[in-house]
């Protein structure tokens, strides 16, 4: 951590600022000119709330040298992190395929689906019984019915199930049928959640917020694991900018960036990324390229007349036509 | 509602389209040429899922003519909602002065800085007992103890209290001990909590999430007011943008937009906009010359010494000056 | 084009706006109902300046229903666009690889880079005489100097050659040289200069500004195009977001969009969306995965003496192995 | 400046970056521990390149201490810079109204506007004759014409004149009209604009782009500057942001951040920051009480018949309206 005094600071403040950085149990050096004071902190950081050493009237800013996570980086685990999930191994080398329709709606069209997603080549199902909608007027979802249904999918297909907890009531519930919890882009600071999640023995599949940076994500990912659960997902679903074309902006360069910065999984949903079916598969033949540990794909048999989420959703052919391709992809990359 | 059509569609099939808005009980009016379809519904399109129309493949995009919030929108009811405190009246013509710290931090502070709020003319005593933090590793609030020291220091000082829930556990105790539930940027679309908080009877002062539209903003308070709870009350407190300059970037124009689109009071809290104590004052003048009915500003006695966010706050007596010379400009406005 | 009234409008005040939209050689359709004025604009609104239309006191909002461009339009012209540069064919399914330094630094780095650009399979050469630098104080390119040897590089290799030109004066001294002329992302709205590319008989390739919408893009295009230039390639190197883990934020989505708004190329510049030489190839992949017509790399064999942008910079040996790998990844999509 | 090393780095590494360092001039402080090497650099680094530090292989990454401006810098100039024209003060405790048409339409237009903008109290008239539009089938500005009858409003008002020089070819045009000229957001980083207008002996008004941050806004200025002009006046016009409300997002705050950071005077354009003609005076109001220097208003007679930009424009008794509270705040504050 590097900390900027300001232009006028006697030579007692500024000792006395390092007495008191000190005391925190850190080292500090000198890193400025006698004009222009800068200290650089050596030690742990992770604990120290920047926000208290910028209120000190001396600091004019500070800067982080180090990531603030520690059990999600790379640095403290260099071996990627693989989640076996009834056999099916997510993250290393492997590529997770998830396809599944916004919302389950009735028993047939979920076992419909489901068996769809399994003879196309996928390895999870995925299915909205509890859903996040922008207006109070909209489809809310099934509730308990919805997850009743995707145990039976379960059951005939033997894909293991995602499906996401919005509270925590829900997520005590829904932890009895999923194989994989999601926490949704709207949730991912919802810190009662996460540290719920963290006490969870199944694993989470954390998606990132539709404003949040690489490093926010990862401190989330850092609550659940903080919490007890090492076993985390992430999940880029796309970015708020100015740009309508598309629903939200896919920032793939995460992908890299994650791996670089963690040992965790990092999937791509480019479902909710676009917001259009015809995107999906140029958007997925990218994510694979690139490197993503695996997508998370809406699919549904009768877009039209789906409750949630039709316009972005793949038909079955399409669907099984694009795991077709991202595996050749995969196997160059 | 518009609903453009793709350029190559044939006469049966927009037909077809027609009869399906219709059976949803809307008129479609045709608003396009030969070449080049477009549709006008007509009714009460509230409670239609774009997303339903959209997937229709006829179809190349939906555009709102009418906001999507009702219970929240001046057109439903022209009338300025205004709540009363305790006696203070918030909304309106009134100017509503919030102080407090970031934090409860202890009884002795919490007392301190409330008499100070009283003393310098605030009118609510703002103070975290539940505390989002970006890292699990960061101070969390004192918890319960920390609402019974806001108790303590309402029945001292007369100023009623807002203080923020997290999750729905948390409301309900925090309920029992508030005269204002804040729930904050971060769960502005946590919707288990939105719902639970429109079953209240007590006001709830609403966060506009960093990335929030005007729209969506509008659209959390309907889920309160939809499940009961008319008496909501919004706070900006910034976005986020690419300016790293100031923590967050302060959409001031937001107050004139709700203004115009709603009867909710809406307040600015300077404090989280900037990140920066020494913005807080300035910012404040422009937020009450803009017509914000109020200020929430984080106010602490030892600023060097915070648990959190003392880096943005006022101490006592600059927080006096504060509403001196904002009491001035909003007697001219 | 869509017209929204506001709520409280006369009859009479509706007729008169009617009778103004006429006179402008459109067809007016009512599309509301009796509480809520909406208008169908019917006709060419290419021309239509929406601001006008705005400042009607009855207007409330104006939303267009078709794109305001035309010759840059899929609409206007369903066939690729396809231009020979010296025998390459840039467009349609073909796949360019344009490499090269950010700067033209001596005669001996940019014969060596262009050889090395040559052997790896490259079709273009790229390189800065005049250089787009934020501070005054960097380096700002050779000048003329520069283009000289670009013009030797491609004497021995055969490589067309594309470099920058930032104003008026630049661009014709340039045409001398160049085989097309790029216009960077600060200048993509810089009007004079687009409208001079325009009267150019060299094609133009044109970024995309970092906070420019897709439509802006194709708007800046139109420029070109209506002064009498039809051969405009279009570069996509990352908008400006919250983000700031990579220099910008690859919109990546913007090739399939670009492909169904419009039949101009669309090439993708990793270095500059990423800033960072690790990235760049993963990039590539995904970016030849979507569908790019063509890539533009920062290529340098010493990147740590480099004048400029060293650190995104590819070495040579980095650089053939990533069009193999592209290559691969063209033959699949 | 502060250097992150990589977490493996030799000694011999880090000894030959120090060497390479202090060979540019600088003095080298070790800031980090065993474990993870943090440098600091001391001395003059305005004319240092990033991208050649962040390039070194052993280097993570470059952190900026201090701006990488100077002349513009109130480090370099404590005093505010107070531009005079024509007796009329800009900047220090001055407060300045322009006002004035998006474009000179006519004659008969613009000297009906420059007596309303006098008889308000206003201090300059604004007015384009060469206009940056979006689509090239827009009104582009009477040209010189415009400016000749700009001259005359001066004549008989004696209100100076500010207006847009989008070339370099204008701008030589008009140099020998206007009072101030005025650099748009467009081409705030248009450099050869920028070093020409620094050979100007008129003070220039540089528009904040938008999307630029204000470091990238004080650099454009150091142009200026370091070509020689002195005096630049600057102008925030709102920056783009997911919301779509307003035309853009204003980010007020920049004000106090422009008073901290430099000596010169800063603006605000209240009509393109909101494009709506009734946000203009709220905006107005909150600009003043945060302290800016000035305000630049559109103002047209007659906003129905406006040729461009009448949905944001004022009529002259909104506008004289405007000018007496602005005032009333300016002196309050």
């Amino acid at each position: 951590m590097i900390v900027v005094l300001k232009r006028i600071v006697t030579d007692e403040e500024k000792r006395d600022l390092i007495q008191m950085i000190e005391k925190m149990g850190l080292e500090v050096k000198d890193a400025g000119s006698e004009n222009h004071g800068v200290l650089g902190l050596v030690g742990d950081t992770t604990k120290v709330d920047i926000t208290h050493i910028e209120a000190q009237h001396v600091v004019d800013k500070v800067m982080k040298v180090q990531e603030p996570y520690k059990l999600a980086s790379r640095t403290f685990q260099p071996m990627d992190t693989v989640i076996d999930i009834g056999g099916h191994k997510i993250g290393g080398d492997n590529l997770t395929i998830i396809g599944g329709p916004c919302s389950v709606e009735s028993e047939e069209q979920i076992m419909h689906i489901a068996r769809e997603v399994k003879a196309a080549g996928g390895h999870l199902l995925r299915g909205g019984a509890f859903k996040p909608r922008t207006s109070p007027y909209s489809f809310q979802g099934l509730g308990e019915e919805g997850l009743k249904f995707l145990k039976k999918a379960k059951a005939e297909t033997g894909l293991p199930i995602i499906t996401e907890a919005m509270s925590i009531e829900e997520f005590d519930l829904i932890e009895q049928y999923a194989d994989i919890i999601q926490i949704g882009a709207r949730n991912m600071q919802n810190f009662a959640l996460l540290k719920h999640a963290g006490r969870s023995s199944k694993p989470i599949c954390l998606k990132r917020g539709m404003s949040a940076t690489i490093e926010e994500f990862l401190m989330s990912a850092e609550y659940i694991m903080a919490s007890g659960n090492p076993n985390v997902i992430l999940c880029e679903r796309g970015i708020r900018t100015f740009e309508s074309y598309t629903r939200n902006t896919l920032d793939l360069a995460v992908v890299s960036a994650i791996k670089e910065l963690s040992h965790l999984p990092i999937l791509i949903d480019p479902s909710h990324a676009t917001g259009r079916w015809q995107l999906v598969e140029p958007v997925s033949r990218a994510a694979v390229a690139i490197g993503a540990h695996g997508l998370m794909i809406e699919v549904h048999n009768d877009p039209e007349h789906a409750l949630s989420d039709g316009q972005q959703s793949l038909k079955p052919e399409r669907f099984t036509k694009l795991v077709k391709i991202v595996e050749k992809i995969h196997q160059i990359v």
